[in-house]
């Protein structure tokens, strides 16, 4: 995940340069819009997609693979490997694209387990389970380290961010009832 | 759903006006980016989320409330309420005011139903169950009419989006299974 906050509004036109009106549009919109009085494009601020996975090593999935942070935001915290979905790729794609830069991670791709809205940052995360096909890893720069963990072994308390600890919570759950299914929840 | 394409990447810096380069950024990124000479903001070109429901009527949800475009592309077209999700909002909070703001339907919201991935246009679409609370509705002005639909009466070659073909499709069938699932599609 590179930069894990919303970007400000813009104050300058990216089609024209020239500076930014904040006023509700005249086309029947109700917000405050970033609006340009050269060319009259409308500036939207829109949520960004985080896809992630959650990959998992032995026969009952008994060890999830986490990250180590090496950029901020939550430097040398862990987290599930995760970032902002690009233009062009699916959610699945994109969740496939970070474990292999953060984690260098080869996985079988499986089913989405958890959608959590972070309106707060305006952000909305996917996380899909993922088989490990391999214990080698080889972590991007964005990693210092990318290791296998059991339940106990987590650092619960060194996770980057609250979605993580949700989806890692969920999985270890469904994992003790032996049925994984499909969870939503709003992060406040 | 006011303007359903994804806007052209930005040529000029938001933050402050200057022409952009397009480059890979110096920070370990892979992709061509939008990138400020003068004051180094990169800029990112995202998906969007649109999120909506399937609101529906009748004992057994035998009906459902479509709207006919006000508002190009698709004008005419016949769709489910729907629009991209708006900062500070939950995907479910957006639905909801999508569905206020273009049929003047007043719902109880229900579960997740789809999830689309439309990538060829940037795109992941959201839509919600929803039980309507009355068949009286107050369309807005994107919206020409609003109106109950039970699957034989749909206009199925005249509907909007792949995206709203695709669930109106997944509803009637659950809904004859009698069982009301979740299910993610790619859209291609």
């Amino acid at each position: 995940m590179s930069n894990a906050y919303h970007p400000p509004s813009a104050l300058f036109c990216r089609q024209c340069g020239h500076a930014l009106e904040r006023r509700i549009p005249d086309d029947g919109d109700s917000k405050l819009r970033g609006v340009c009085p050269a060319c009259a494009t409308i500036h939207y601020d829109n949520p960004l997609c985080v896809v992630g996975t959650v990959p998992t090593w032995g026969a009952t999935g008994e060890q999830v693979l986490l990250c180590q942070r090496n950029i901020e935001p939550r430097k040398g915290k862990w987290t599930l490997p995760a970032g902002f979905l690009e233009l062009g790729e699916t959610t699945a794609a994109g969740a496939a694209r970070e474990t292999d830069e953060e984690a260098g991670a080869s996985i079988e791709m499986g089913e989405l387990f958890t959608l959590m809205n972070v309106a707060r940052v305006g952000q909305v995360h996917f996380y899909y389970r993922a088989r490990l096909l391999s214990e080698h890893f080889n972590p991007g720069p964005e990693s210092m380290q990318a290791r296998l963990f059991t339940e106990s072994e987590i650092p619960w308390d060194e996770l980057a961010f609250s979605t993580v600890r949700q989806t890692l919570r969920r999985y270890f759950d469904d994992r003790r009832q032996g049925r994984f299914g499909f969870h939503t929840e709003d992060i406040v």
